[in-house]
């Protein structure tokens, strides 16, 4: 073997044991790969119930919704289970300038109403008021018309499950965000946002970068 | 420049490019900061309903309890946010030898009894019983005694948080999960537990690594 052979041999190896963590970084990165590990995720979740006024990026806020209850699979399965796989769970998005329903299965949002939701379903809590996003989980209780008896319990539980993934999220992308689950059921909220009646609202997570 | 300093640099660069590669692997195996990211945990998310009889380590048990429910904060508060910030959901595993209670605070299972608690917990689910491990969440509902009216609602949205993840843990490591809710309360695992009339078992997740 020369000398030029050896040197380019080693060479290579040098670029390609580089090229390989360095790749290992690029994927990290992607959007729905990357970021923090979820063990991390889960050492630093806490609840933020104080907020800056920065707004939150419309890309990180379909990432959060995604993670909170996307579409994960082609089948149309979710990234939080429900019960009986019933995917009962509906995301409506309050802002400023509006309000607005997440479509899973598009990926994107579809407004419902130009008005701010959330002085409504803030109830006694000002902090819902001043975070610059919130989100309200919505059930859909006739998606278990052959549970009936159980249908409540199935959708605090399922509630459960995307609200853990919307702290997890926000943990890993420095939000702050906390669960709020008063009794919401007889409040204004469903005239608000026109829902039949099999729907009641579950819990609401204000949204934003936590105060300094 | 000599032939062999020339080889002797380019050496080290290959060794210091191996090492660094190998040492971000390394990084990613440790306990509570590195693994699979939380984003592709979340994307791989699914429910798994058959088991290999290979065995669950106890340290990748450990850190699964951790996970699901365990301390993540000086002051005592959880992984798993909980209303109220009650704390109302224990952990009890079963296994082939044995059934345990988690202690969050210790870190460490304590012995309930020498029997195997699955084929109690496992209703019509027959997979149940094939998994090596099973985790019990059960909610103690006197910790809501000045919410009564709500206390259901509020075991059930404290278990999905811990459902969740127990799932996300799981997808992160090869590990395959369920939850199982059926209707737990009149069943024998109080009973077989012991537990007070205030506790009710609410989730049942079979545990193992996927059937191939």
């Amino acid at each position: 073997m020369n000398r030029n052979y050896l040197l380019q041999v080693i060479i290579c190896l040098v670029v390609v044991g580089l090229t390989a963590c360095g790749g290992n970084k690029a994927e990290e990165q992607t959007t729905q790969k990357g970021g923090m590990s979820l063990m991390e995720s889960l050492q630093k979740r806490h609840s933020v119930r104080a907020f800056s006024q920065k707004q939150v990026p419309d890309s990180m806020l379909m990432d959060l919704l995604w993670a909170a209850n996307g579409v994960n699979r082609p089948d149309g399965k979710r990234t939080a289970p429900s019960a009986i796989n019933a995917q009962d769970i509906d995301l409506y998005v309050g802002k400023a300038d509006g309000c607005y329903h997440y479509v899973p299965a598009d990926k994107k949002l579809v407004k419902v109403n130009g008005k701010d939701m959330r002085p409504i379903v803030a109830m006694q809590n000002n902090y819902v008021i001043t975070a610059p996003v919130v989100v309200l989980l919505v059930s859909d209780l006739s998606k278990f018309s052959k549970h009936p008896e159980r249908a409540e319990n199935f959708a605090d539980m399922d509630a459960g499950y995307v609200s853990q993934n919307i702290y997890l999220y926000c943990t890993s992308v420095g939000l702050g965000t906390v669960a709020d689950a008063p009794d919401l059921k007889s409040t204004d909220i469903i005239k608000f946002l026109g829902l039949p009646a099999s729907n009641i609202p579950v819990m609401v997570h204000p949204v934003g970068y936590p105060a300094e």
